[in-house]
Protein backbone atom coordinates (compact mmCIF):
# COMPACT_ATOMS: atom_id res chain seq x y z
CA UNK A 1 0.00 0.00 0.00
CA UNK A 2 1.28 3.28 -0.76
CA UNK A 3 1.79 6.04 1.70
CA UNK A 4 -0.20 8.12 0.14
CA UNK A 5 -3.31 5.32 0.64
CA UNK A 6 -2.11 4.04 3.52
CA UNK A 7 -2.23 7.50 5.43
CA UNK A 8 -5.99 7.94 3.71
CA UNK A 9 -6.68 4.71 5.03
CA UNK A 10 -6.07 5.63 8.80
CA UNK A 11 -7.77 8.96 8.56
CA UNK A 12 -11.36 7.61 7.38
CA UNK A 13 -11.01 4.75 9.78
CA UNK A 14 -10.03 6.61 12.30
CA UNK A 15 -13.05 8.93 11.56
CA UNK A 16 -15.35 6.45 11.62
CA UNK A 17 -14.21 4.82 14.42
CA UNK A 18 -14.62 7.47 16.65
CA UNK A 19 -18.04 8.69 15.12
CA UNK A 20 -19.24 4.91 15.49
CA UNK A 21 -17.74 5.28 19.27
CA UNK A 22 -19.83 7.95 19.83
CA UNK A 23 -22.98 6.61 18.35
CA UNK A 24 -22.74 3.34 20.84
CA UNK A 25 -21.67 5.48 23.72
CA UNK A 26 -25.66 6.07 23.55
CA UNK A 27 -26.72 2.97 23.99
CA UNK A 28 -26.62 1.77 27.81
CA UNK A 29 -29.42 -0.97 28.48
CA UNK A 30 -29.34 -3.96 28.12
CA UNK A 31 -25.66 -4.16 28.58
CA UNK A 32 -25.29 -7.81 27.06
CA UNK A 33 -26.59 -6.18 23.99
CA UNK A 34 -24.61 -2.55 24.10
CA UNK A 35 -21.57 -4.35 25.16
CA UNK A 36 -21.98 -7.24 22.10
CA UNK A 37 -22.76 -4.59 19.69
CA UNK A 38 -19.61 -2.59 20.40
CA UNK A 39 -17.34 -5.42 20.44
CA UNK A 40 -18.80 -7.04 16.98
CA UNK A 41 -18.16 -3.57 15.42
CA UNK A 42 -15.38 -2.11 17.35
CA UNK A 43 -12.91 -5.50 15.94
CA UNK A 44 -10.30 -3.56 14.38
CA UNK A 45 -11.59 -3.64 10.72
CA UNK A 46 -9.98 -2.70 7.79
CA UNK A 47 -13.02 -0.14 7.54
CA UNK A 48 -13.45 -0.93 3.02
CA UNK A 49 -16.87 0.35 2.64
CA UNK A 50 -16.20 3.59 4.87
CA UNK A 51 -13.50 4.32 2.85
CA UNK A 52 -15.40 4.24 -0.39
CA UNK A 53 -18.00 6.75 0.46
CA UNK A 54 -15.54 9.18 2.43
CA UNK A 55 -12.85 8.72 -0.55
CA UNK A 56 -15.60 9.11 -3.33
CA UNK A 57 -17.09 12.12 -1.55
CA UNK A 58 -13.51 13.73 -1.36
CA UNK A 59 -13.11 13.22 -4.76
CA UNK A 60 -16.33 14.74 -5.92
CA UNK A 61 -15.53 17.56 -3.78
CA UNK A 62 -18.07 17.30 -0.96
CA UNK A 63 -17.75 17.39 2.54
CA UNK A 64 -16.90 14.44 4.26
CA UNK A 65 -19.01 15.05 7.43
CA UNK A 66 -22.13 14.15 4.85
CA UNK A 67 -20.85 10.74 4.80
CA UNK A 68 -20.23 9.94 8.24
CA UNK A 69 -23.71 8.37 9.70
CA UNK A 70 -24.31 6.33 6.07
CA UNK A 71 -20.53 5.21 6.47
CA UNK A 72 -21.09 3.91 10.07
CA UNK A 73 -24.67 2.34 9.24
CA UNK A 74 -22.79 0.27 6.47
CA UNK A 75 -20.28 -0.84 9.43
CA UNK A 76 -23.19 -2.46 11.73
CA UNK A 77 -24.75 -4.02 8.62
CA UNK A 78 -21.24 -5.83 7.35
CA UNK A 79 -20.61 -6.53 10.87
CA UNK A 80 -24.36 -7.79 11.63
CA UNK A 81 -23.70 -10.08 8.58
CA UNK A 82 -20.49 -11.60 9.73
CA UNK A 83 -22.29 -11.90 13.50
CA UNK A 84 -24.87 -14.10 12.10
CA UNK A 85 -22.29 -15.90 9.67
CA UNK A 86 -20.51 -16.89 12.40
CA UNK A 87 -23.37 -18.59 13.78
CA UNK A 88 -23.57 -22.68 14.28
CA UNK A 89 -26.28 -23.19 11.99
CA UNK A 90 -24.02 -21.28 9.49
CA UNK A 91 -20.40 -20.89 9.50
CA UNK A 92 -19.85 -22.31 12.96
CA UNK A 93 -17.08 -20.22 13.28
CA UNK A 94 -15.26 -19.55 16.62
CA UNK A 95 -12.61 -17.32 15.88
CA UNK A 96 -12.76 -14.10 13.90
CA UNK A 97 -9.16 -12.15 13.32
CA UNK A 98 -8.17 -14.38 16.57
CA UNK A 99 -11.12 -12.96 18.49
CA UNK A 100 -13.86 -15.20 19.63
CA UNK A 101 -16.93 -14.87 17.80
CA UNK A 102 -20.13 -12.47 19.51
CA UNK A 103 -21.82 -15.99 19.91
CA UNK A 104 -18.95 -17.92 21.52
CA UNK A 105 -18.28 -14.61 23.58
CA UNK A 106 -21.83 -13.71 24.48
CA UNK A 107 -23.95 -16.69 23.84
CA UNK A 108 -25.41 -17.90 21.20
CA UNK A 109 -29.25 -16.02 21.62
CA UNK A 110 -27.41 -12.80 22.52
CA UNK A 111 -25.59 -13.02 19.04
CA UNK A 112 -28.68 -13.61 17.08
CA UNK A 113 -29.96 -11.15 18.95
CA UNK A 114 -27.25 -8.85 18.86
CA UNK A 115 -27.14 -8.99 15.38
CA UNK A 116 -30.43 -8.59 15.14
CA UNK A 117 -29.88 -4.90 16.97
CA UNK A 118 -26.88 -4.15 14.08
CA UNK A 119 -28.97 -4.70 11.60
CA UNK A 120 -31.87 -2.33 13.16
CA UNK A 121 -29.55 0.32 14.49
CA UNK A 122 -28.40 0.38 10.79
CA UNK A 123 -31.68 1.77 10.32
CA UNK A 124 -31.49 4.13 12.67
CA UNK A 125 -28.60 5.87 11.91
CA UNK A 126 -29.48 6.69 8.37
CA UNK A 127 -32.73 7.99 9.49
CA UNK A 128 -32.00 9.64 13.00
CA UNK A 129 -28.37 10.87 12.39
CA UNK A 130 -28.46 12.21 8.82
CA UNK A 131 -31.60 14.57 9.85
CA UNK A 132 -29.62 17.77 9.75
CA UNK A 133 -27.48 16.51 7.59
CA UNK A 134 -28.94 15.54 4.17
CA UNK A 135 -32.41 16.57 2.93
CA UNK A 136 -35.37 14.01 3.20
CA UNK A 137 -35.37 12.70 -0.10
CA UNK A 138 -31.60 12.06 -0.26
CA UNK A 139 -32.24 10.10 3.30
CA UNK A 140 -35.27 8.22 1.88
CA UNK A 141 -33.20 7.26 -1.24
CA UNK A 142 -30.36 6.11 0.94
CA UNK A 143 -32.01 4.22 3.15
CA UNK A 144 -34.29 2.37 -0.13
CA UNK A 145 -30.89 1.58 -1.35
CA UNK A 146 -29.24 0.32 1.56
CA UNK A 147 -32.43 -2.06 2.69
CA UNK A 148 -32.78 -3.51 -1.41
CA UNK A 149 -28.61 -4.15 -1.44
CA UNK A 150 -28.17 -5.58 2.33
CA UNK A 151 -31.84 -7.58 1.83
CA UNK A 152 -33.23 -11.00 -0.12
CA UNK A 153 -31.99 -8.70 -3.80
CA UNK A 154 -29.05 -8.43 -2.18
CA UNK A 155 -26.61 -9.30 0.46
CA UNK A 156 -28.78 -12.02 2.24
CA UNK A 157 -29.80 -13.51 -1.29
CA UNK A 158 -25.93 -13.71 -2.00
CA UNK A 159 -25.60 -15.54 1.19
CA UNK A 160 -28.34 -17.71 0.77
CA UNK A 161 -27.22 -19.30 -2.42
CA UNK A 162 -23.71 -19.27 -1.21
CA UNK A 163 -24.82 -21.80 1.76
CA UNK A 164 -27.10 -23.82 -1.30
CA UNK A 165 -23.84 -23.90 -3.07
CA UNK A 166 -21.29 -25.58 -0.90
CA UNK A 167 -20.54 -29.20 -1.68
CA UNK A 168 -21.65 -28.34 -5.15
CA UNK A 169 -20.66 -28.11 -8.46
CA UNK A 170 -21.97 -24.53 -10.01
CA UNK A 171 -22.15 -23.02 -12.91
CA UNK A 172 -20.04 -19.36 -14.00
CA UNK A 173 -23.08 -17.56 -13.22
CA UNK A 174 -24.03 -19.15 -10.29
CA UNK A 175 -20.89 -18.33 -8.77
CA UNK A 176 -21.36 -14.87 -10.41
CA UNK A 177 -24.26 -14.00 -8.60
CA UNK A 178 -23.03 -14.93 -4.93
CA UNK A 179 -20.11 -12.96 -5.52
CA UNK A 180 -22.11 -9.68 -6.95
CA UNK A 181 -24.78 -10.21 -4.28
CA UNK A 182 -22.82 -11.62 -1.11
CA UNK A 183 -19.92 -8.88 -1.14
CA UNK A 184 -20.71 -6.75 -4.18
CA UNK A 185 -23.95 -5.26 -3.38
CA UNK A 186 -21.94 -3.79 0.10
CA UNK A 187 -19.10 -2.92 -1.97
CA UNK A 188 -21.42 -0.84 -4.03
CA UNK A 189 -23.96 0.46 -1.74
CA UNK A 190 -21.09 3.43 -0.06
CA UNK A 191 -20.33 4.12 -3.99
CA UNK A 192 -23.53 5.00 -4.59
CA UNK A 193 -24.88 6.69 -1.70
CA UNK A 194 -21.63 8.87 -2.06
CA UNK A 195 -23.43 9.69 -5.50
CA UNK A 196 -26.71 10.30 -3.91
CA UNK A 197 -25.11 12.94 -1.77
CA UNK A 198 -23.36 14.20 -4.14
CA UNK A 199 -26.38 14.77 -6.78
CA UNK A 200 -24.06 13.26 -9.44
CA UNK A 201 -24.97 13.16 -13.35
CA UNK A 202 -25.59 9.97 -14.92
CA UNK A 203 -22.34 9.53 -16.71
CA UNK A 204 -20.32 10.03 -13.62
CA UNK A 205 -22.57 7.65 -11.47
CA UNK A 206 -22.24 4.57 -13.93
CA UNK A 207 -18.60 5.14 -14.31
CA UNK A 208 -18.27 5.45 -10.79
CA UNK A 209 -20.54 2.03 -9.94
CA UNK A 210 -19.02 0.15 -13.08
CA UNK A 211 -15.87 1.00 -10.73
CA UNK A 212 -17.15 -0.16 -7.92
CA UNK A 213 -19.18 -3.26 -9.53
CA UNK A 214 -15.40 -4.30 -11.02
CA UNK A 215 -13.48 -4.27 -7.36
CA UNK A 216 -16.09 -5.78 -5.41
CA UNK A 217 -15.43 -8.77 -8.29
CA UNK A 218 -11.68 -8.50 -7.81
CA UNK A 219 -12.28 -8.03 -3.92
CA UNK A 220 -13.80 -11.34 -4.11
CA UNK A 221 -11.61 -13.28 -6.77
CA UNK A 222 -8.68 -12.02 -4.33
CA UNK A 223 -9.60 -13.98 -1.90
CA UNK A 224 -10.09 -16.77 -3.46
CA UNK A 225 -6.47 -16.58 -4.64
CA UNK A 226 -5.70 -16.27 -0.50
CA UNK A 227 -7.61 -18.93 0.69
CA UNK A 228 -5.32 -21.00 -1.57
CA UNK A 229 -2.13 -19.19 -1.53
CA UNK A 230 -2.50 -16.58 1.20
CA UNK A 231 -0.42 -16.93 5.04
CA UNK A 232 -2.58 -18.18 7.65
CA UNK A 233 -1.00 -15.54 10.42
CA UNK A 234 -1.70 -13.03 7.78
CA UNK A 235 -5.30 -13.50 6.60
CA UNK A 236 -6.43 -14.38 10.03
CA UNK A 237 -8.59 -17.93 8.89
CA UNK A 238 -7.63 -21.37 8.10
CA UNK A 239 -6.19 -21.41 4.44
CA UNK A 240 -8.29 -23.84 2.40
CA UNK A 241 -11.26 -23.33 3.96
CA UNK A 242 -13.05 -23.00 0.43
CA UNK A 243 -11.25 -26.45 -0.77
CA UNK A 244 -12.96 -28.23 2.75
CA UNK A 245 -16.32 -26.76 2.04
CA UNK A 246 -16.04 -27.35 -1.53
CA UNK A 247 -16.80 -24.03 -2.53
CA UNK A 248 -16.78 -23.22 -6.19
CA UNK A 249 -14.55 -20.21 -6.80
CA UNK A 250 -12.48 -18.46 -9.35
CA UNK A 251 -9.67 -20.85 -9.18
CA UNK A 252 -11.81 -23.85 -9.28
CA UNK A 253 -14.03 -22.92 -12.45
CA UNK A 254 -10.43 -21.20 -14.21
CA UNK A 255 -7.33 -22.47 -12.80
CA UNK A 256 -5.01 -20.09 -10.29
CA UNK A 257 -3.00 -18.59 -13.20
CA UNK A 258 -6.17 -17.74 -15.60
CA UNK A 259 -7.79 -16.16 -11.89
CA UNK A 260 -4.90 -13.98 -11.65
CA UNK A 261 -4.60 -12.82 -15.32
CA UNK A 262 -8.52 -12.09 -14.95
CA UNK A 263 -7.35 -10.25 -11.71
CA UNK A 264 -5.17 -7.78 -13.38
CA UNK A 265 -7.24 -7.50 -16.89
CA UNK A 266 -10.16 -6.35 -13.93
CA UNK A 267 -8.13 -4.25 -12.27
CA UNK A 268 -6.83 -2.18 -15.06
CA UNK A 269 -10.01 -1.73 -16.39
CA UNK A 270 -11.35 -0.69 -13.40
CA UNK A 271 -8.59 1.88 -13.33
CA UNK A 272 -8.62 3.34 -16.34
CA UNK A 273 -12.29 4.10 -16.05
CA UNK A 274 -11.54 5.94 -13.76
CA UNK A 275 -8.64 7.99 -15.01
CA UNK A 276 -10.79 8.84 -18.23
CA UNK A 277 -13.38 10.33 -16.75
CA UNK A 278 -12.48 11.45 -13.06
CA UNK A 279 -8.47 12.05 -14.11
CA UNK A 280 -6.10 12.98 -11.38
CA UNK A 281 -8.72 13.81 -8.71
CA UNK A 282 -9.53 9.85 -8.73
CA UNK A 283 -5.88 9.03 -7.65
CA UNK A 284 -6.84 7.36 -4.26
CA UNK A 285 -9.76 5.26 -6.06
CA UNK A 286 -7.25 4.34 -8.48
CA UNK A 287 -4.57 3.01 -5.98
CA UNK A 288 -7.24 1.27 -4.24
CA UNK A 289 -8.13 -0.81 -6.93
CA UNK A 290 -4.39 -2.06 -6.86
CA UNK A 291 -4.37 -2.47 -3.38
CA UNK A 292 -7.09 -4.91 -3.32
CA UNK A 293 -5.55 -7.11 -6.60
CA UNK A 294 -2.46 -6.73 -4.63
CA UNK A 295 -3.38 -7.64 -0.48
CA UNK A 296 -1.87 -10.31 0.89
CA UNK A 297 -4.54 -10.16 3.58
CA UNK B 1 -65.81 -9.31 19.88
CA UNK B 2 -69.30 -7.24 18.77
CA UNK B 3 -70.08 -7.76 14.88
CA UNK B 4 -68.77 -4.32 14.27
CA UNK B 5 -65.30 -5.09 15.35
CA UNK B 6 -65.31 -8.71 14.06
CA UNK B 7 -66.17 -6.90 10.95
CA UNK B 8 -63.43 -3.77 10.88
CA UNK B 9 -61.04 -6.61 11.89
CA UNK B 10 -61.67 -8.87 8.98
CA UNK B 11 -61.50 -5.83 6.61
CA UNK B 12 -58.05 -4.02 8.02
CA UNK B 13 -56.54 -7.83 8.30
CA UNK B 14 -57.68 -8.65 4.21
CA UNK B 15 -55.96 -5.23 3.35
CA UNK B 16 -53.15 -6.14 4.87
CA UNK B 17 -52.85 -9.68 3.58
CA UNK B 18 -53.77 -8.74 0.08
CA UNK B 19 -51.04 -5.68 0.44
CA UNK B 20 -48.08 -8.11 1.91
CA UNK B 21 -48.83 -10.94 -0.76
CA UNK B 22 -48.47 -7.54 -3.81
CA UNK B 23 -45.44 -7.08 -1.90
CA UNK B 24 -44.01 -10.79 -2.09
CA UNK B 25 -45.25 -10.82 -5.59
CA UNK B 26 -41.97 -8.30 -6.40
CA UNK B 27 -39.60 -11.29 -4.31
CA UNK B 28 -38.54 -14.44 -6.58
CA UNK B 29 -34.96 -15.04 -6.25
CA UNK B 30 -33.32 -16.98 -3.79
CA UNK B 31 -36.60 -18.83 -4.11
CA UNK B 32 -36.36 -20.36 -0.20
CA UNK B 33 -36.12 -17.10 1.09
CA UNK B 34 -38.94 -15.60 -0.58
CA UNK B 35 -41.14 -18.62 -0.06
CA UNK B 36 -40.07 -18.77 4.01
CA UNK B 37 -40.78 -14.86 4.28
CA UNK B 38 -44.20 -15.53 2.89
CA UNK B 39 -44.90 -18.64 5.00
CA UNK B 40 -43.55 -16.63 7.80
CA UNK B 41 -46.03 -13.95 7.28
CA UNK B 42 -49.10 -15.36 5.89
CA UNK B 43 -49.54 -17.65 8.66
CA UNK B 44 -53.17 -16.51 9.83
CA UNK B 45 -52.14 -13.53 12.42
CA UNK B 46 -54.95 -11.28 13.47
CA UNK B 47 -52.92 -8.64 12.05
CA UNK B 48 -53.50 -6.56 15.36
CA UNK B 49 -50.23 -3.98 14.34
CA UNK B 50 -52.09 -2.82 11.24
CA UNK B 51 -55.41 -3.22 12.79
CA UNK B 52 -54.55 -0.40 15.47
CA UNK B 53 -52.52 1.59 12.48
CA UNK B 54 -55.33 1.80 10.08
CA UNK B 55 -58.32 2.29 12.34
CA UNK B 56 -56.34 5.06 14.30
CA UNK B 57 -55.96 6.27 11.01
CA UNK B 58 -60.02 6.15 10.09
CA UNK B 59 -60.90 7.53 13.53
CA UNK B 60 -58.69 10.76 12.13
CA UNK B 61 -60.36 11.10 9.17
CA UNK B 62 -57.15 10.24 7.10
CA UNK B 63 -57.10 8.03 4.34
CA UNK B 64 -55.99 4.77 5.16
CA UNK B 65 -54.12 3.81 2.28
CA UNK B 66 -51.42 5.82 3.61
CA UNK B 67 -51.05 3.68 6.33
CA UNK B 68 -50.74 0.45 4.20
CA UNK B 69 -47.17 0.07 3.57
CA UNK B 70 -46.19 1.30 6.86
CA UNK B 71 -48.51 -1.36 8.59
CA UNK B 72 -47.22 -4.20 6.27
CA UNK B 73 -43.72 -3.22 7.57
CA UNK B 74 -44.51 -3.62 11.39
CA UNK B 75 -45.98 -6.93 10.26
CA UNK B 76 -43.13 -7.97 9.07
CA UNK B 77 -40.85 -6.68 11.74
CA UNK B 78 -43.20 -8.59 14.04
CA UNK B 79 -43.22 -11.95 12.27
CA UNK B 80 -39.22 -11.59 11.97
CA UNK B 81 -39.09 -11.61 15.66
CA UNK B 82 -41.19 -14.50 15.85
CA UNK B 83 -39.10 -15.90 13.31
CA UNK B 84 -35.81 -15.92 15.60
CA UNK B 85 -37.17 -16.05 18.86
CA UNK B 86 -38.99 -19.83 17.68
CA UNK B 87 -34.92 -20.52 16.90
CA UNK B 88 -33.09 -23.68 19.24
CA UNK B 89 -30.76 -21.09 20.51
CA UNK B 90 -34.01 -18.64 22.00
CA UNK B 91 -37.56 -20.56 22.78
CA UNK B 92 -36.83 -23.53 20.71
CA UNK B 93 -40.43 -23.90 19.22
CA UNK B 94 -41.59 -26.35 16.76
CA UNK B 95 -44.89 -25.32 16.71
CA UNK B 96 -46.58 -21.84 15.86
CA UNK B 97 -50.05 -21.46 15.09
CA UNK B 98 -50.28 -25.14 14.65
CA UNK B 99 -47.78 -25.17 11.74
CA UNK B 100 -44.24 -25.69 11.69
CA UNK B 101 -42.04 -22.80 12.94
CA UNK B 102 -39.48 -21.53 10.17
CA UNK B 103 -36.50 -22.99 10.94
CA UNK B 104 -38.24 -26.29 11.46
CA UNK B 105 -39.24 -26.19 8.04
CA UNK B 106 -36.19 -24.25 6.32
CA UNK B 107 -33.85 -25.30 8.31
CA UNK B 108 -32.04 -23.30 11.10
CA UNK B 109 -29.92 -21.25 8.45
CA UNK B 110 -32.51 -20.11 6.52
CA UNK B 111 -34.57 -19.09 9.63
CA UNK B 112 -32.09 -17.17 11.03
CA UNK B 113 -31.56 -15.87 7.08
CA UNK B 114 -35.16 -15.62 6.31
CA UNK B 115 -35.72 -13.25 10.15
CA UNK B 116 -32.99 -11.04 8.25
CA UNK B 117 -34.78 -10.57 5.10
CA UNK B 118 -37.84 -9.93 6.93
CA UNK B 119 -36.64 -7.37 9.11
CA UNK B 120 -34.36 -5.79 6.31
CA UNK B 121 -37.21 -5.58 4.00
CA UNK B 122 -39.24 -3.98 6.26
CA UNK B 123 -37.45 -1.18 5.48
CA UNK B 124 -37.52 -1.16 2.04
CA UNK B 125 -41.40 -1.05 2.21
CA UNK B 126 -41.16 2.45 4.67
CA UNK B 127 -38.54 3.86 2.62
CA UNK B 128 -39.85 2.93 -1.08
CA UNK B 129 -43.43 1.96 -0.92
CA UNK B 130 -44.25 4.96 0.91
CA UNK B 131 -42.30 7.70 -1.71
CA UNK B 132 -45.61 8.65 -3.21
CA UNK B 133 -47.76 8.60 -0.35
CA UNK B 134 -45.91 10.32 2.32
CA UNK B 135 -43.90 13.23 2.48
CA UNK B 136 -40.16 12.52 2.78
CA UNK B 137 -39.63 14.03 5.90
CA UNK B 138 -42.95 12.13 7.54
CA UNK B 139 -41.36 8.76 5.97
CA UNK B 140 -37.69 9.44 7.79
CA UNK B 141 -39.37 10.45 11.11
CA UNK B 142 -41.56 7.00 10.52
CA UNK B 143 -38.08 4.70 9.93
CA UNK B 144 -36.06 6.74 13.08
CA UNK B 145 -39.15 5.88 14.85
CA UNK B 146 -39.65 1.78 13.42
CA UNK B 147 -35.68 1.54 13.88
CA UNK B 148 -36.18 2.48 17.63
CA UNK B 149 -38.86 0.88 18.89
CA UNK B 150 -37.64 -2.45 17.27
CA UNK B 151 -34.02 -2.43 18.43
CA UNK B 152 -31.90 -2.33 21.39
CA UNK B 153 -34.29 0.47 23.16
CA UNK B 154 -37.26 -1.19 22.35
CA UNK B 155 -38.53 -4.98 21.18
CA UNK B 156 -34.76 -6.22 20.89
CA UNK B 157 -34.31 -4.34 24.75
CA UNK B 158 -36.91 -6.16 26.46
CA UNK B 159 -36.72 -10.10 24.63
CA UNK B 160 -33.17 -10.11 25.98
CA UNK B 161 -34.44 -8.87 29.52
CA UNK B 162 -36.58 -11.39 29.00
CA UNK B 163 -34.43 -14.08 28.37
CA UNK B 164 -32.06 -13.07 30.94
CA UNK B 165 -34.71 -13.44 33.31
CA UNK B 166 -35.88 -17.02 33.07
CA UNK B 167 -35.67 -19.27 36.11
CA UNK B 168 -35.32 -15.98 38.68
CA UNK B 169 -37.07 -13.83 40.90
CA UNK B 170 -37.32 -10.15 38.87
CA UNK B 171 -39.01 -7.17 40.71
CA UNK B 172 -41.93 -5.18 39.35
CA UNK B 173 -39.94 -2.23 37.48
CA UNK B 174 -37.98 -5.68 35.66
CA UNK B 175 -40.89 -7.53 34.68
CA UNK B 176 -42.78 -3.32 33.58
CA UNK B 177 -39.28 -2.77 31.31
CA UNK B 178 -40.22 -6.51 29.46
CA UNK B 179 -43.30 -5.72 28.87
CA UNK B 180 -43.46 -1.97 27.72
CA UNK B 181 -40.63 -3.28 25.41
CA UNK B 182 -40.98 -6.48 24.25
CA UNK B 183 -44.50 -6.14 23.29
CA UNK B 184 -45.39 -2.36 24.02
CA UNK B 185 -43.18 -0.81 21.89
CA UNK B 186 -45.07 -2.67 18.88
CA UNK B 187 -48.08 -2.14 19.98
CA UNK B 188 -47.09 2.03 20.64
CA UNK B 189 -45.48 1.94 16.96
CA UNK B 190 -48.46 1.72 14.52
CA UNK B 191 -50.46 4.29 16.74
CA UNK B 192 -47.54 6.33 16.41
CA UNK B 193 -47.13 6.30 12.75
CA UNK B 194 -50.38 7.15 12.84
CA UNK B 195 -49.93 10.38 14.77
CA UNK B 196 -47.08 11.11 12.19
CA UNK B 197 -49.23 10.65 9.04
CA UNK B 198 -51.93 12.39 10.62
CA UNK B 199 -49.70 15.47 11.87
CA UNK B 200 -51.66 15.19 15.42
CA UNK B 201 -51.65 18.16 17.94
CA UNK B 202 -49.73 17.25 21.00
CA UNK B 203 -52.26 17.06 23.19
CA UNK B 204 -54.45 14.38 20.80
CA UNK B 205 -50.95 12.73 20.24
CA UNK B 206 -50.91 12.32 24.42
CA UNK B 207 -53.73 10.85 24.71
CA UNK B 208 -53.26 8.11 21.75
CA UNK B 209 -49.96 7.51 23.27
CA UNK B 210 -51.41 6.77 27.07
CA UNK B 211 -53.88 4.55 25.00
CA UNK B 212 -51.67 2.87 23.03
CA UNK B 213 -49.19 1.93 26.25
CA UNK B 214 -52.10 0.96 28.25
CA UNK B 215 -53.48 -1.36 25.73
CA UNK B 216 -49.87 -2.32 25.32
CA UNK B 217 -49.67 -4.03 28.90
CA UNK B 218 -53.54 -5.08 29.34
CA UNK B 219 -52.30 -7.40 25.79
CA UNK B 220 -49.34 -8.91 27.98
CA UNK B 221 -51.25 -9.58 31.56
CA UNK B 222 -54.32 -10.84 29.53
CA UNK B 223 -51.40 -12.93 27.84
CA UNK B 224 -49.71 -14.46 31.16
CA UNK B 225 -53.86 -15.44 32.62
CA UNK B 226 -54.64 -16.93 29.42
CA UNK B 227 -50.89 -18.62 30.25
CA UNK B 228 -52.60 -19.70 33.18
CA UNK B 229 -56.33 -20.39 32.58
CA UNK B 230 -56.49 -20.90 28.75
CA UNK B 231 -57.59 -23.70 26.76
CA UNK B 232 -54.93 -25.31 24.85
CA UNK B 233 -56.63 -25.47 21.44
CA UNK B 234 -57.77 -21.68 21.35
CA UNK B 235 -54.66 -20.51 22.23
CA UNK B 236 -52.52 -22.74 20.27
CA UNK B 237 -50.13 -23.03 22.57
CA UNK B 238 -49.00 -25.65 25.97
CA UNK B 239 -50.78 -24.04 28.39
CA UNK B 240 -47.83 -23.43 31.54
CA UNK B 241 -45.13 -22.43 29.79
CA UNK B 242 -45.10 -19.81 31.31
CA UNK B 243 -44.64 -21.23 34.73
CA UNK B 244 -42.33 -24.23 33.11
CA UNK B 245 -39.85 -21.49 32.37
CA UNK B 246 -40.16 -20.14 35.62
CA UNK B 247 -41.12 -16.98 34.03
CA UNK B 248 -42.05 -13.98 36.50
CA UNK B 249 -45.78 -12.60 35.49
CA UNK B 250 -48.12 -10.24 36.68
CA UNK B 251 -49.96 -13.20 38.56
CA UNK B 252 -47.21 -14.58 39.79
CA UNK B 253 -46.03 -11.07 41.47
CA UNK B 254 -49.60 -10.16 41.92
CA UNK B 255 -51.84 -13.28 42.07
CA UNK B 256 -54.46 -14.23 39.41
CA UNK B 257 -57.49 -12.66 41.42
CA UNK B 258 -55.86 -8.85 41.95
CA UNK B 259 -54.21 -9.45 38.23
CA UNK B 260 -57.58 -9.75 36.47
CA UNK B 261 -58.65 -6.36 39.11
CA UNK B 262 -55.73 -4.77 37.42
CA UNK B 263 -56.76 -5.48 33.94
CA UNK B 264 -60.26 -4.37 34.35
CA UNK B 265 -58.82 -1.69 36.09
CA UNK B 266 -56.65 -0.56 32.78
CA UNK B 267 -59.02 -1.25 30.48
CA UNK B 268 -61.34 1.03 31.80
CA UNK B 269 -58.77 3.76 31.74
CA UNK B 270 -57.67 3.21 28.15
CA UNK B 271 -61.75 3.59 26.83
CA UNK B 272 -62.52 6.46 29.19
CA UNK B 273 -59.00 8.31 27.99
CA UNK B 274 -60.11 7.81 24.52
CA UNK B 275 -64.16 8.79 24.92
CA UNK B 276 -62.97 11.84 26.39
CA UNK B 277 -60.94 13.43 23.98
CA UNK B 278 -62.51 11.79 20.80
CA UNK B 279 -65.86 11.13 21.64
CA UNK B 280 -68.13 8.78 19.50
CA UNK B 281 -65.45 8.51 16.97
CA UNK B 282 -62.78 6.53 19.18
CA UNK B 283 -65.79 3.37 19.27
CA UNK B 284 -63.72 0.78 17.28
CA UNK B 285 -60.54 1.22 19.31
CA UNK B 286 -62.88 1.72 22.53
CA UNK B 287 -63.94 -2.08 21.60
CA UNK B 288 -60.98 -3.29 20.88
CA UNK B 289 -59.65 -2.09 24.66
CA UNK B 290 -62.53 -4.21 26.07
CA UNK B 291 -61.14 -7.35 23.30
CA UNK B 292 -57.91 -7.44 24.33
CA UNK B 293 -58.70 -7.85 28.37
CA UNK B 294 -61.89 -10.46 27.30
CA UNK B 295 -59.97 -12.86 24.83
CA UNK B 296 -59.64 -16.12 24.91
CA UNK B 297 -56.87 -16.32 22.58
Amino acid sequence: MSTNLKTKFEYYKNLTNTNLENFFNELNYPQIISSGMKYSVLNGGKRLRPFLLLATLEMLNIDIKKGIPSACAIELIHSYSLVHDDLPALDNDDLRRGKLTTHKKYGEANGILIGDALLTHAFYLLSEKNLNILSADKIVKIISLTSKYAGINGMIGGQTIDIESENKQIDLPTLQYIHTHKTGKMILLPIEIAIIIANLDDVKSNVLKEYAEIIGLTFQIKDDILDIEGEIDKIGKPIGSDLELNKSTYPSIFGLEKTKEILQEKTKEAKELLLNTFGETSKILIELADFIANRDN
